[in-house]
């Protein structure tokens, strides 16, 4: 089946939903979002545009949706009221997979509208807001038609599973693990790191065809600091999947050759990894890039780099986290049947692992021009 | 309740559902297709312009969605390969209500990316398609954004019911019947003009701010030919329902009242009356109007005027229409329980009308240039 067919957040508002276990993402925005208005401000002072075509790529439906939106229109408005200027024009796309729960973005409109009129006084926008359904790994806009272009959380999926190692079909078998790891073979980081520049080349090639020159993207993705593809910083959390699904085959659970032939569509790139593919495009200026860093945890404010507050729970909030986003594609592969089980081994993991070491999630931010 | 929280067709794929009663409405629109497609290559020949901004106001979410776009689509691009000059852009736009099921259509996509690319071969398009959510009585594009408007069977909608005939807030009393009828006051002729005056200008001035000059919009709604509002070939639709309603009253199954305070919002206008508010709009040349009248039953091929192929049949088959379109206000007001009964009534009454007369949908086609 077609990452596009299986990729999708938990939908729904129940307790393993994305809507209820977004926290990692809304930090992360929140953290970028000083970037955000910089790059926009800018851009808008640049021009003073009549009409501002904004994206946000790989909107997902919860809480998290309008949060990128919502900062760029107020920094926008904020500052065109400063200088005493009639406001732009604000055409919004939000983009997801045809999948996503595009039905619920359009009933919290109303909403948000009323917000933005509250927020910004009855001479604000017009804002206009469509919702655009399919891949961003490929053309999704006209030529020329956007100025600035926001994805969080959404560019470390690939597009597929790297050739090589689709599910059941031979090539390079990537033993007891569900992702890269330290006990998995040169042929699987080569498979993946190729997939990886392929798919975000392809981003990059769609996108600059889609800008207007000196128009902006800012893009934040899961990655890491190390050069080194099987670091922990990046690949430890899904090791600790892999282990809870080994636990699952040592109990007669599921079977070892289903965890040895399912492999995540994910990526965690180095930083040198994504400037290499933007220097491959050439038709954008990299701005800036920025390394943020976020407790497994986004409950887990304590700064203590030793241990976490309470290992149980953060155990449970990294597993529901986890679950949200990655539940389509194993219960796919291996049955809804025994995530409920899965999850909660996952968490006793995690909760085990802290104990040890505190690991954080690395977030690459990186900002862009178009030449 | 808003009217844009309460009209939709029915959704789903079960027998009384909108994407199984559609064919009324398909059959106005394969009538209406040439004049669609000598509009939109028109418009193309003109300028040739690199990019088409194409939208569908009130697209649904079933078997029709689709229908014009392709139509428009296949016709251009026939064109352009007979002249031997390379695809425009198709940017396209499908548009309704937010309660409207997008997700559905967005599920379908695929599907029409590819029936494209087969009919019009690999060098067509790109064609870009979103989704956008709100009432087109109001602005929902930027500003000259647009060359080609198309809407169907969604125009004799009203924004909201007219002021005064509200449910059951007083003001004029509609007694026994959900529309104008023969037994209706003055009053509520003139509430309902006045309503869809001020509906079809603020579309009309909407759509004059967000079109380019020269862009062409053609519109199909139900009207009628008589100037007198109360004329059988427009009311006598609704007074068969409205009197299988007092059927209800008569058995206690319903109030009298709640029949007296209900008014459905829809308007069925005269040509006259849709060239007066595009007159007073002004910003729009009419290039072209035509009445085309169908069979109360699309299934009823017959072109006899005196009777209907199969009475029984045919009653059942206008009362699924109707109750598509129309159930969710009425079990708004009436409870749903009551609905199953109520178009069984209904489409007795239609058997039974048309044994004596067959009466057909006046539908009315404009075509406009922005100027």
């Amino acid at each position: 089946m077609e990452v596009q067919q299986v990729l999708h957040m938990n939908g729904g508002a129940g307790e393993t939903s994305y809507a209820n276990n977004s926290t990692l993402q809304e930090k992360a925005i929140s953290k970028v979002k000083t970037i955000v208005e910089k790059r926009i401000i800018d851009l808008y002072c640049t021009t003073f545009p009549k009409s501002l075509g904004i994206v946000d790529m790989g909107c997902s439906s919860g809480p998290n949706t309008f949060l990128t939106i919502s900062n760029i229109i107020d920094a926008v408005d904020k500052k065109r009221r400063h200088l005493g200027r009639s406001s732009p024009e604000f055409q919004v796309f939000l983009n997801d997979l045809p999948g996503n729960d595009f039905n619920n973005i359009f009933k919290s409109l109303a909403g948000f509208y009323e917000k933005l009129k509250q927020n910004n006084g009855p001479d604000f926008g017009p804002c206009f807001i469509a919702g655009v359904p399919g891949s961003f790994y490929g053309r999704l806009f006209p030529t020329e038609s956007l100025d600035f272009v926001h994805s969080s959380y959404s560019l470390h999926w690939l597009s597929q599973v790297p050739p090589g190692l689709e599910n059941g079909r031979g090539g390079v078998l990537n033993k007891g693990n569900i992702y890269m790891a330290k006990t998995s073979p040169p042929a699987v980081f080569k498979a993946y790191l190729e997939q990886f520049e392929r798919d975000f080349l392809l981003f990059l090639r769609s996108r600059s065809e889609e800008m207007r020159a000196g128009g902006c993207m800012v893009l934040t993705l899961l990655g890491r600091r190390s050069p080194d593809p099987s670091s922990r910083e990046c690949c430890y959390p899904l090791e600790l999947l892999s282990q809870a699904l080994m636990e699952m085959v040592s109990q007669g659970i599921i079977k070892e050759a289903d965890v040895d032939s399912f492999n995540l569509p994910y990526y965690t790139p180095s930083v040198q990894e994504l400037i290499t593919v933007i220097e491959t495009d050439g038709s954008f200026h990299l701005d800036q890039h920025e390394v943020i860093e976020l407790n497994w945890d986004p409950n887990d404010n304590d700064n203590n780099e030793d241990s976490v507050f309470d290992k149980l729970t953060t155990g449970r909030n990294v597993a529901k986290i986890s679950r949200a986003v990655t539940e389509s594609m194993l219960a796919n592969h291996f049955g809804e049947v025994i995530m409920d089980d899965l999850f909660k081994k996952y968490g006793e993991n995690v909760s085990e692992h802290l104990t040890k070491e505190k690991t954080k999630y690395v977030n690459l931010v990186i900002s862009m021009t178009k030449k």
